[in-house]
């Protein structure tokens, strides 16, 4: 079978957990949606949806930190980089009249206590979002323990804006939410300007 | 039917939401766990799942908002009493092995593309606590708009730390957000003190 169809699955999976979460998401509505035909779903897999799941959730994550250093890359500064990464995500709720928005957070308060596997999948991601972050920011010139601090409290923000976001059907908490994770970094800007620490 | 049955079912509801969402919960497992007749369930919610969905959701609200009050009552000033809401959300998540969290977010988060009448009813709790904590922080003199700002980035922080902690199971990422949400309004506080306005 062609892979396309495995990539068509893995799409229309990550697309249904973002509506509807993981619980609420059926394999008939995974192949259906897919148009694939509901044996090709295990054929690809035969571990049925725990281990669909899990891909999606892998696959979401990486592409999630591809967005962020696509961002990165075009931004000439941290400041502008991280104010750009919340504009982003608030233009993506509107653009998708707040449904499409983290593709792992609904299904990570799903299966938080209910399912290991998949919330060893969920801390992967989160993991090396948090990793990713802490690297960035420590480029910038940030101490390491700090930027991972940095890098926990902006992640929160843009998690915690999402779930008030798509609540109340508005923008409004990721715009705060952006320039609250702006401020933060400044404020670590700041402190490094003001004490280089014993390498400078 | 004696009101007791109602507030088991309603606290169990509560519990069973925290831990498995709203799409995996069932009316079975809630008329089971709550030692309740099935029928009885029905009998005080004619509508059904939906409507003791609601009722849960707006319970619970209700509940979080006292125990903000509660952790406010006990500090002496606004700085404690943010860094004693998060310390205590850290706490609640090591002693229920992470399951606990918020009674909400998850279902928010479930029923957002969903399930309108849940929607709104997500949407009205936040939008209480949004209103209470913008209200705390004015009443410490902190400008109103600025205010809403502060309780928006506080509950992102929040909300956006639970899902961190719940995933890691760690209260890393709850403390850091209570030292972040800390910071916030302590900037806050120092901007009125440098420029209290024309009222002062």
């Amino acid at each position: 079978m062609p892979s396309a169809t495995k990539d068509r699955i893995l799409d229309t999976t990550a697309e249904l957990f973002r509506r509807q979460g993981y619980t609420g998401t059926g394999m008939k509505q995974i192949a259906a949606e897919a148009s694939a035909p509901f044996g090709s779903v295990y054929h690809f897999f035969p571990g049925g949806k725990e281990e669909l799941g899990a891909e999606v959730i892998r696959g979401s994550g990486r592409m999630y930190m591809q967005l962020f250093a696509a961002v990165i890359t075009e931004s000439d500064d941290v400041l502008n980089a991280v104010h750009g990464f919340f504009a982003g995500a608030g233009e993506t709720l509107r653009e998708t009249d707040y449904a499409d928005a983290c593709p792992i957070a609904t299904v990570a308060l799903e299966v938080a206590s209910t399912n290991e596997t998949l919330r060893l999948a969920t801390a992967d991601v989160f993991e090396e979002w948090i990793a990713g972050a802490t690297q960035y920011f420590a480029y910038a010139g940030i101490p390491r323990p700090r930027a991972r601090e940095l890098a926990l409290a902006m992640l929160s923000l843009l998690e915690g804006a999402f779930i008030f976001s798509r609540a109340l059907r508005t923008t409004e908490p990721m715009a705060v939410a952006g320039s609250a994770a702006v401020e933060a970094v400044a404020g670590a800007l700041r402190e490094v300007e003001s004490d280089p620490g014993p390498a400078a």
